[in-house]
């Protein structure tokens, strides 16, 4: 698996020192220029291309069980509004000049009822995770991941618990706005379904609880891993994924800065075991990937303050006394 | 004094609660939007024409005392670099479309050493306050203010210290990257500077302690405000000019926004004070109006979120169950 490229670090700090601004003043820009060019592996760190890929996936967990407000339906109505810029992510990308993808994981064949089967038979889970890889298609500089499908918060909750233990209550939270009762649909859901997959290895973790936009965030971040396409994740279900890589081996999603802190209280105690600060933190939990695209002008503007601003010989300004 | 406008707002919760998303779930992006819309005054809110005003200044204090690593040539120079788009600010600028506007405020003629006398004459600070509605002749959506002068974080924990009193070594802080000497040398300023200006009127510890891109920032904060144009206020000497309004009569400044939270302690002890709270916290400390640019690009989204998402019903999605 790719390593960081210290040679490209290295060319970083070299010309960070020399530019026109008081040395470490960037505070955490200058931790982000590193992370850009030692993850791509080449210098100067590239912004040109900007992408970010939606997995989009139904459950019928969310179907046989009150655990959101929302029918599954609006699943399908969210993968048209995507396709026709109507989202809120759309206006996103389109402000930042993010191109945005978006993959259809066959909604209209929702991952089984997790209390009653494992979600997706082995062959689906891995051809799932290959699939991935479509993400890179356009060859971005960087990556976004984002997820979209009613009732993925639960299966979030549900990941994460088996993944780390716990009591329940404490990986469960509203999602798109669940009602307390709801709260507690979704913590009998995920205590039933944990009777009847007792086994903890993390890929069957994935493949017994996950939907297939886990799978293929998974197979996402590993394609982008070998490309050396650095990847800027997104909330609770995004980093769930991550979280499946992460308990396999830590240092494979060295890779992947979190944009944004979701409200989704699951996320900031995932984000502690998977050792991610996020870039900002505005309160919001919508998914879409609409979390990671909110953080992506502070990164490239990290990427330009770098490669553009003079240095101090070149300004011809005094430098220190 | 202008107030929020509360139709704008109303129109904004309105629309905001028929828009694809669960509600509330766009966080601090929604409280953003119901700003910049009631302190436009109208609807929809406008994000199209953006400016970032940098007042410059120098400071005979920092020529007398050893209180930066940084000659007080350094401003000159950053004028000609800001001029030239070859600083940090401009790179910022370039990548988000903000228009940049450079105000020189007589570099040439430093205001006096703070030890011996008030820093401007009435006459002198009077006028830099009038100057200050320059930021506005662009006739800016939004209204970014940034400063840059060798020497300003002293000014700025000067008067800070003076309008709150408190130990004045926790108003005082590197700054571009003082030693421990060099802030030893910061506090025994301020202390005689404090015992010759004893008046603590807000308007004279302006005059005493202040340079004049303190007085121009207060001039066009007040500009923004009747003009009704929605501020974001950068770092520790920004948020120093704006205390002196808050002093004043605190909901003078409840049209400004504070884009980044400064690495520079005496900054988020003076957020306290004023009663805000950052929209970002990137551990910068450069100045320069960086770190008020670094939180446009949320701002933008925001406004372009709330005006060009589609609502259920123009997507034909169903909403909750």
């Amino acid at each position: 698996m790719p390593k960081i490229d210290q040679e490209a670090i290295d060319l970083v700090r070299k010309r960070d020192q020399s530019l026109l601004k008081p040395n470490g003043s960037l505070g955490v820009l200058e931790e982000l220029v590193e992370w850009v060019a030692g993850w791509q592996g080449s210098y100067p760190p590239r912004v040109d291309t900007l992408s970010l890929s939606i997995f989009i996936s139904n459950h019928e967990t969310a179907n046989n069980h009150a655990i959101s407000p929302f029918p599954t339906s609006v699943t399908e109505a969210l993968v048209k509004s995507f396709r026709s810029d109507h989202a809120v992510v759309n206006q996103i990308c389109k402000t930042h000049n993010i191109g945005l993808q978006v993959f259809d994981l066959a909604i209209e064949m929702p991952t089984n009822d997790i209390t009653l089967a494992p979600a997706m038979l082995e062959n689906d889970c891995i051809t799932t995770i290959l699939y991935g890889r479509e993400a890179l298609s356009s060859n971005p500089d960087i990556l976004c991941l984002g997820d979209a499908g009613i009732g993925n918060t639960t299966i979030s909750s549900a990941i994460c618990s088996a993944l780390y233990g716990g009591e329940i209550d404490e990986w469960v939270g509203p999602g798109t706005g669940a009602s307390q009762e709801m709260i507690q649909k979704k913590i009998e859901v995920i205590k039933k379904s944990q009777e009847i997959h007792p086994n903890r290895d993390p890929f069957e973790i994935l493949r017994c609880f996950g939907g297939r936009e886990f799978a293929a965030i998974l197979g996402a971040i590993l394609a982008a891993r070998f490309e050396r396409v650095p990847v800027v994740l997104d909330g609770f279900p995004v980093c769930a994924a991550a979280a499946i890589l992460h308990s396999i081996s830590p240092s494979s999603i060295d890779h992947c800065y979190v944009g944004h802190r979701s409200a989704e209280p699951g996320h900031s105690k995932l984000l502690e075991k998977i050792n991610k600060i996020p870039l900002i933190d505005l309160k919001m939990r919508l998914g879409e990937g609409s979390g990671a695209a909110m953080a992506m002008p502070i990164i490239m503007s990290a990427v330009n303050i770098h490669n553009n601003t003079s240095t101090f010989e070149e300004a011809n300004v005094p430098n220190q006394k």
